[in-house]
């Protein structure tokens, strides 16, 4: 089975330390002297292999990062830095992109400005993807290279763990609502334990759906400082995202939030109290291509030599997956809590390692298969993603992509769209072979358990009126409510 | 002698199947399993050479198909995107550009949008020159991937045959006046033999001049079903074209089209009435970008697995160059008749052989002289191409392109520019060392006999009178005619 | 110390024989039968480095030559075609940028539309720096090139001499005031010596700093032929550049320009009386997209097959940079004495042997240090660069780049924009210390010397007012003037 990197989420943790480590090899073996973080030399490991980047947005960096990563495996690359103008512009959708392309490479790198669309790429080749950048919704490689970059300072203190980020302080600055660079990360931070701190920039918070999946999906909890202050210095900051340590006790937390301290372990209470400083800031620039709404970050503060005089923040070493343009000063620049130029160059041997897992240059290090964490539902009818930006909404992709929607949740169903995150309620259910449908939302186990494909959900009524389905009459059947026991295999 | 591709006409029958046998050579070698038309690997043949691409009109999927190719070959690659926006913006001329990059790289790869610009670049650089789509002229690469497809399903019934479609009959659906990769290869099958059905969509027939080239080269013939009313079934098509077999007689077609049917031969006219399906689509996008006149095909059919429902088309192979738009449904991707996406596989294997000839890694596959097929006629006063798209018409290839015809038929007398295969009949023939015309258009032949260079041709009289040319008094001199006994060298 | 190539000047004149020695053996081994000029093949020398091309604006042909080089050494690119479109659109300064790259590559190429961008690039990287065209500033490895073609042709006659072109006469044409080429190229000139006859079309003379620079570094003198009516034949040129001869008597050259004739020595007005024919044309095309002020070349004369009738021009070879338009005609394309294909030719050689150098593959070509020809003057307050075309003046780049000027004069005190070589003569003098400002513009000397980082230049009182310092009352304390003995070591 081809294994490809579209969300974060797609690596396991000891896949991600399996790539580090062959990271930290290859710097080892390859970094210069006085510049332990940097790549030089060329292996001939990848000799045989083409890679193909596939840019729909132009970018300079990202792309640069790649094309290194793969001829410093002595591979070599084909490039297409602006496909715009060119295949997509005779109206060429993603698939059809994608099934050339397989022919010429061995695998792919992406960059979309819809949403899923390196889902997209993924699900039409059998050759690796490896998404960079689907819009504002995912950038994997980026989180790699940041987890790379907490790692390499956090390794000073602990070393020879498992990667582990349980103690680890991270202040999230700027932009975080349309940075997808964040997104990616947030997840990640809370897979590994990490308390995050959301610092951003007016209206330019993380989004519901982000709160929501990680809430959902790691048991990460929002605690607010109101609710601790007794117990808090003045210090303490206003939020906090934390993740309850231990077995995953998902039915425990559908409370007020004001439980949520009593989530956390005794040690980890006690830990939250003894915070002082904050280990890492990560800052992001204010994607003014993306903004549709205000929250231009004008009057953000930018992070400076004086900000670092705050006692909290004397030891904090500074990230930023730049480029920057106000939020981040130059002052910082020759500064050792300055890591975000490290950062950079800790692109090229990550990318390397993920380059070189993908294409089984290593074959251990990557599992041959991965388990869907929820049941699938997927019905060229019915539900759609409203999500603008998500490439299922594209007139020119929508043409043979079919929506698919994980089912994350059962009280109140809730679904969330495979390709861009978003998450919705239905609220009518129907069956594509009767075409009647009620609002009685508990039936869809029943259909579903029956035949996954006969089931049809709607947003509402008039969705399913419009759609030609009728208002099932007759008795309401009472139906149970019985918990999702193990993940559904995906299509 | 260096060669290049230019035309499809370019290479010989049997130096087409001499690169295809290498084709199939690399596919043998370098295949991968349950993958048998995609190359992978690198080899180190063309380790020593660099192609570079000089794009004018951006692509992504002709640039990388190429690129691949290089490099599967162990070959480097210098690539330009967009021509345009750099070199030819500051005012470059082709030859000038070609010059230049002559001393960079060892095979140049051209697209652009004026119809023989690849004949230019090629006129002016010692290195092969491949033409990737000279605007909507040919696309010579990319017939040579569907007369490879075409090959592959053939040879399925017929094994170790040379090179012929004779037997075969295509549909050419679609957008067929704008589409170069369909005139490049309606002259291959007319050369080689297959019957060809012409379905286009309204506003959208072959050219005249694709019409006038495939009578006048290959000899091939419309035939009209009403015409052979009493011996076609219902299910005969409304038009077919084909060649009739046997030695080149020229001088037998001048008559009716209504004799069409006894120029066949009669197991040529049996295989016709039995003909009751088609072996192949060739399906085409309709290009927007190159309509002036209508001729959007809105209204025409896709292909789909309705269609293919049909009984003439239970069997037929669908073809498609790709990019589609509306014109092939995705409900075919899966179909097995369904061949696009290997026909696109194969632009490797076939490109990687072409390369591989012309930098003469395998030295005798590609003869050393060609012959032209017809005399020369070249003046850089009298007559000039009047397509608003041939090269020769652009104001800045002006500058230096002197105009060049063949002299394709005495009676009348017509010629074809060179550049972009337009026909003209000339009216006036004056001498450039007297300056005196005359509309006895045979005198022609003796002028050019003595002086080749002394001629110059006028499509009418104005056109000599503004060029300062005064007609010539005195007795008509009788002029015998003579046939053109034997190709002229070219200059 | 790494080395970079910002401008001509930051090679000694035995480095750049060194490097065309190297190019010459590139040529000798690996150029091909017929073509001397031509390198082909691949070497693996640069088998483990890679370079990267950051364009900033488009270019196929320097860019490409670049390639092309590299690849022949055996190494790897990454190439940026546009970055204008990507990273820079994000709002990421140079310094920015080029911290990122290095850590992706082992060498920068950069071309950008400021004047002075390629020395912020090689102040903000430890990796070799190549300049391939900053705005209407520098172009040095096109000077590299034409200074190996004018060589090539003089080593025909004058062989294994150090590189020299005392006796070599060249007339510039065309745009002498926006062809950066140009620019880089007449400090080349000066510094071996050549005659320098400029014959620019209206509104485009060489620019008044390029005028000063020749004279000031260089002592390059302009010679008048109504100064030296009585000796001149009518033949002689209006104008000439040339470079005395001896030791460099810089305080000599401050009379009339009437005394030009009599600063040479008398075998160098022996050979001027003596000229009669030009050696070299070196044309250029008419820069209209850095036109702001007409100087259109339209009525200016082309260089064809006619001019070269002219009896002073019989023996010329002629130069051309191309691309070209108008001002150099086809018709020399095929007579000998056009050089300007070689020209582009040895762009390949040339900068195979300047990629070698620069990575240190042949260890001793370069010195490892440079000394810096003028005191600097450097400080965040105070005098700044007011050409609008000068990377300093950019909003972006002013955030961090700090004014740096050259003290290239003391009576008048003249300062030169290290980045765009501007020059200014400030005349108020200041110091950060007391905010105390005076005219007594000697004073300068006495506060430099003492703490370089005092002083504060302004251009004006009015400059100093509005940044807050006050006139300094008291006593003009008189001060001697002291010449600057030796230069002084950059910060």
């Amino acid at each position: 089975m081809t294994r490809s990197l579209v969300s974060i989420e797609d690596l396991h943790n000891d896949e991600i330390e399996a790539i580090f480590e062959l990271a930290d090899r290859f710097l080892d073996e390859m970094a210069t002297t006085g510049k332990p973080h940097r790549v030089r030399g060329r292996r001939t490991l990848a000799r045989d292999f083409i890679l193909s980047t596939l840019f729909y947005e132009p970018s300079t960096r990202t792309r640069l990062s790649f094309e290194s990563a793969m001829l410093r495996l002595g591979g070599q690359v084909i490039s297409s830095a602006e496909v715009t103008s060119s295949s997509a512009a005779k109206g060429e959708t993603i698939a059809d992109t994608v099934r050339v392309v397989e022919n010429y490479a061995d695998v792919v790198v992406i960059r979309h400005s819809h949403e899923g669309a390196a889902q997209v790429a993924a699900d039409y080749t059998d050759l690796p993807v490896i998404n960079a950048g689907d819009g504002g919704h995912e950038h994997p490689t980026q989180t790699l290279c940041d987890l790379y970059t907490l790692r390499a300072a956090h390794r000073q203190k602990q070393k020879n763990a498992d990667l582990s980020f349980k103690d680890v302080t991270i202040e999230l600055r700027g932009d975080l609502k349309h940075g997808r660079t964040v997104h990616s990360l947030v997840y990640a931070l809370a897979r590994f334990g990490a308390r995050i701190i959301p610092s951003h920039a007016p209206g330019c918070d993380l989004p519901d759906h982000v709160k929501q999946r990680l809430a959902r999906d790691y048991g990460c909890l929002l605690l607010r400082k109101q609710e601790i202050q007794d117990l808090a210095d003045d210090d303490f900051p206003e939020f906090v995202y934390v993740t309850p340590e231990g077995p995953h006790q998902r039915t425990l937390w559908t409370g007020e939030e004001a439980d949520v301290w009593f989530k956390l372990s005794l040690d980890q209470r006690q830990k939250l109290r003894e915070m002082k400083s904050v280990d890492f800031f990560y800052a992001t620039r204010f994607q003014k291509e993306r903004h549709e709404d205000g929250g231009s970050g004008e009057e953000y503060p930018a992070i400076d030599a004086a900000m670092l005089k705050n006692k909290r923040y004397r030891q904090t070493k500074v990230m930023h997956p730049l480029p920057r343009v106000d939020e981040l000063s130059y002052d910082l620049d020759e500064d050792p809590r300055g890591v975000y130029f490290k950062q950079a160059a800790y692109g090229v041997p990550v990318r390397m390692a993920l380059i070189a897992s993908l294409l089984e240059l290593f074959p251990s290090l990557l599992s041959q298969s991965r388990e869907a964490r929820y049941p699938l539902y997927s019905n060229a009818q019915g539900l759609r993603c409203t999500n603008g930006k998500c490439v299922t909404r594209q007139a020119n992709e929508a043409r043979y992509v079919i929506p698919k929607f994980w089912i994350v949740d059962e009280t109140p169903l809730t679904v969330r769209c495979v390709y861009c995150d978003f998450e919705y309620e239905p609220r009518i259910v129907s069956r594509g072979s009767t075409k009647k449908y009620t609002a009685e939302i508990d039936e869809w186990r029943e259909i579903y358990d029956r035949s996954p494909r006969d089931l049809i959900l709607y947003l509402n009524e008039q969705e399913a009126i419009d759609a030609g389905h009728q208002l099932r009459r007759g008795r309401k059947r009472p139906t149970g409510h019985r918990p999702l026991s193990e993940p559904l295999a995906t299509t």
